[in-house]
């Protein structure tokens, strides 16, 4: 079993703190904490302006466990110039900040329409425009498996084999970002773990499931404040050979978002020791 | 494709107006509107006796759809003699009223227990023991598969094709109750449906995915106000020979738990005839 994460293995991702601070303040935080990664959301990254954030981030010596987020590409019902386009803004802005991959969350049913078989041929043909582009910048595609309470409104992939089945369709250069908060659950998902292999497995997200759970979207505990076996699943990606940065990625409305944000990091390298 | 269902053919489970009913009001509710069937939760049959129940519904001439609900074989950690005594005395309720099926929610994680393949242990555990019974008096047990973000608190099955996985091992005896809520995300639906089979589908239960959705619990939709394709999956359930109660169970602390029951049940029944 593994045993603990240091800070330096850490990596920030920008909506833990997303209440408190901009970019550059979280590239601080992170420098000052010691936190060895970081991964912006795209709001906070084009407010300061990718080249200014890249050369911020190279100067604090900090890693980009990834870019969040791509995708989107079912609302409208058919896969417009518009979305073709601004995913391949979101590679490049990917590619300028060095970022380990893209996380797409890739949309969930269209305007109206109950047809989820739809949403996933809509992704799915998405997903291979936006890898074109990805493959000649050399930005790998992260599929992330969101929980299937998002099916209707975020993304309608919500299993890690249903991610799968579509990489193993699309070819080289994506993969998937796997969150704990949206696998944990799933009683396929050690022998969907192993199936992944080094490869395909770009990015691993950790915060918690509360009991009780009292929003869709914005109540997600820190490390160890609910029922999620965290070091049990870190332990499966490892077994997989990943050795990228452990993720924090934290929605919390009522909490960790009204929280000092330095109280917030330093509780995230206080956990991440017993994860 | 299916082209609306009846009142006739329509099940009132009694969570859907479980605020402003008795079980007594329930039957008499269904009686004038003409709705076919009833399916009662266990605390209202029990405040109206299972002999008297029992009796009332033969009067009204409603079938039973099922009985609400047995499991919870997880909470304490091991599957202790109460657990066991109550599914016993679940069964023997549902034995008493003709359910066509006892309705398990199997429980979540343990208290204060990270290991959900202890907890899916204890399930399967719990459910052989109340099968031994359930089988000498023909009363069959479906487990439902509840939505994933119920696997802390609820049920830690969360999928049609984890709870067959389940039944192929418990033998006789034994299927699933679908509701649409619960399933509609799956990408393997349709392929679980189909290796459910007739003999398997033992209650089928509709209500609607509303985006947003306020609240994990109470915040479940009519017939048609969501995003779920229920007509579809109706298809689905009864190409395979299901030819039981469509049953309406829905949980809605701001709307129908709200409204005059006797509009809800005139809503189930004009809905009903477009899924």
């Amino acid at each position: 079993m593994a045993t603990g994460v240091e800070a330096s293995r850490l990596s920030l991702n920008t909506a833990t703190v997303r209440e408190q601070w901009s970019l550059a303040q979280c590239i601080d935080g992170c420098a000052r904490h010691g936190i060895g990664g970081i991964s912006p959301w795209r709001d906070k990254l084009q407010e300061m302006g990718a080249t200014n954030a890249a050369k911020a981030i190279r100067d604090a010596g900090i890693g980009v466990s990834g870019l969040c987020r791509g995708g989107w590409y079912t609302e409208e019902g058919a896969i417009t110039q518009a979305v073709i386009d601004d995913n391949r803004r979101a590679v490049d802005e990917a590619a300028e900040i060095g970022a380990a991959c893209l996380v797409m969350v890739v949309g969930g049913l269209p305007r109206g329409s109950r047809d989820i078989n739809h949403a996933h041929a809509l992704v799915e043909e998405g997903l291979a425009k936006t890898l074109e582009h990805a493959r000649t910048v050399n930005v790998p595609i992260a599929i992330e498996p969101l929980h299937p309470m998002y099916a209707g409104d975020r993304a309608c992939v919500n299993t890690t084999g249903h991610a799968l089945d579509m990489c193993d369709r699309l070819g080289d250069g994506i993969g998937v970002a796997l969150d704990v908060y949206h696998i944990w659950w799933d009683p396929e998902i050690s022998a969907q773990i192993e199936r992944t292999g080094k490869k395909r497995l770009l990015a691993f997200h950790v915060c918690d499931w509360l009991v009780p759970t009292r929003d869709l979207l914005t109540d997600r505990g820190m490390m160890g404040d609910g029922v999620i076996d965290i070091a049990g699943l870190r332990a499966q990606v490892e077994k997989q050979g990943f050795d990228g940065y452990i993720e924090v990625e934290i929605f919390s409305q009522e909490n960790w978002w009204k929280r000092d944000p330095d109280e917030v990091l330093a509780t995230m390298i206080e956990r991440g020791a017993v994860i």
